[in-house]
C-alpha cells in the first residue's frame, strides 16, 4: 500500500486516479435537442439513481468552462434520453466525448443512429436496447466545483421483455451493457449472484 | 420490446426495475463513528465521483422513514470511510443491509474486520483493498423524494501499487472490486480496453 499525497499530483494523473477512485460506473449517452431541432449526444459516466417512487434519475453536468450542449439543450426544450452503452457502440459512445461543434450532430459524426419514439421530441439511440425517457425536473449547482446535479423524471421506458425478470429486475448484462472506470476504460460484466432481502438475524 | 406504464407497477416490482435503469453501480462500505466512538457500516450503491480538483465525492443517502445511522454520524463527527466491496467480503457486505439497531457495529456483526489508520478518527474495512478517508463538506436536500445528496472531500488515501498505472489509472478490477446492478445483484468486471481521448476528426 502506498499513502497518496493527493495534492502534489500532476493534473492528469490525479484526474485519472480520483475519478478510479468511485468504483465502477453506468455509461450513458444522453440525447437532446435545441429549439430548433437540433440533435446532441454525448457520453456521461455519472448517470445515478434517485428514486423509483416517482421514477427519478440524476446525472453531473461538469463546469461550463467549455460550452455544455446537453445541459444547455435541456434548459431549452426540458426533456432528454437515457440510452445505455453497450459492447456493440461502446467505441462510438466514446466518440461522442469529442469536442464537436454546437451544429455538428454528435449522431452523425459518430455514427450512432437515432430512433423517435412516439410523441417524445428527443432521439434515442436506436442499438441502445433500453429506451428511457426524461422529464427535466430540476439542476441543483454544485458551488464546490461548478459541477451541477440535474435531476430529471422517467416518463417514458420502453425494454426488450427477454431481459425482463418476473420481479422486475432487468438483466443489464444479458443486454450487453458496459460498464466504466476512472476516464477511459470500458469493462464487461459476468455475474456472481443475487442475493436475498438482508435481515439481522439471517446470513 | 415492452412499453412500460411505470405508474401501474406493484411496488416492489417498481422499485426492482426503476434500479435497474441507471445502469452499473459502484458498491461500497461506508465506514461512521457516532460522538462516543461507536462503529458504523453499511453498504452503499450510490457513490459517484464529483470531482478531482479538488477531490470531491458524492453518495445518496435514502430517506429519513426510517432511522439512518450513517447520515446520523456524519453529521456528529464530519467524516467517514469509504471501502470499496470485492469478491471477497459482497455477502458481508450485503449483509450491513439488514436493519441492525444502532448500538450494534455492523462490523462485527457482519465479520468484517476494520481497522484505524493513523490519526483518521473512523475506521476503514481490513480487507478492502483502497482506504478512502473522506471530510463532510455538505448536504443537499433533494426534497422531491426526501433523499439527501452528501458531499465529502477526500483527505486520505492508500492504495495497493501493484494495481497503480502509470499515468494514475487505478486497476480496479486486478482488486477484485465488483460492481452492482438494480438492488441486489452482484457482478465481476472483465475490461475490453481503455480508450485514447477522443478528438473530433479521428476515430
Amino acid at each position: 500500500m502506498i499513502k497518496i499525497d493527493i495534492e502534489a499530483l500532476e493534473r492528469r494523473y490525479k484526474a485519472n486516479l480520483i475519478n478510479s477512485l468511485s468504483g465502477f460506473k453506468s455509461l450513458n449517452l444522453i440525447g437532446t435537442c435545441d429549439e430548433d431541432g437540433n440533435t446532441n449526444l454525448a457520453i456521461f459516466n455519472s448517470v445515478f439513481h434517485l428514486g423509483a417512487d416517482p421514477p427519478l434519475i440524476g446525472f453531473i453536468s461538469r463546469p461550463n468552462s467549455v460550452p455544455r450542449h446537453t445541459i444547455e439543450n435541456i434548459r431549452k426544450s426540458s426533456h432528454y434520453t437515457i440510452n445505455p452503452v453497450t459492447k456493440d457502440n461502446y467505441q462510438q459512445a466514446h466518440q461522442t466525448s469529442a469536442r464537436y461543434a454546437q451544429k455538428i450532430s454528435e449522431f452523425e459524426a459518430c455514427g450512432l443512429e437515432y430512433e423517435y419514439i412516439k410523441e417524445f421530441k428527443v432521439p434515442f439511440v436506436k442499438n441502445s436496447p433500453i429506451k428511457i425517457g426524461v422529464d427535466f425536473v430540476r439542476e441543483v449547482p454544485i458551488m464546490e466545483n461548478d459541477t451541477i446535479l440535474v435531476i430529471g423524471q422517467i416518463v417514458l421506458l420502453e425494454v426488450p421483455d427477454i431481459a425482463l425478470n418476473q420481479d422486475g429486475f432487468l438483466n443489464l448484462e444479458q443486454l450487453g451493457i458496459v460498464c466504466g472506470s476512472s476516464l477511459d476504460s470500458y469493462h464487461l460484466t459476468e455475474q456472481i449472484s443475487r442475493l436475498a432481502y438482508a435481515k439481522p438475524n439471517k446470513s
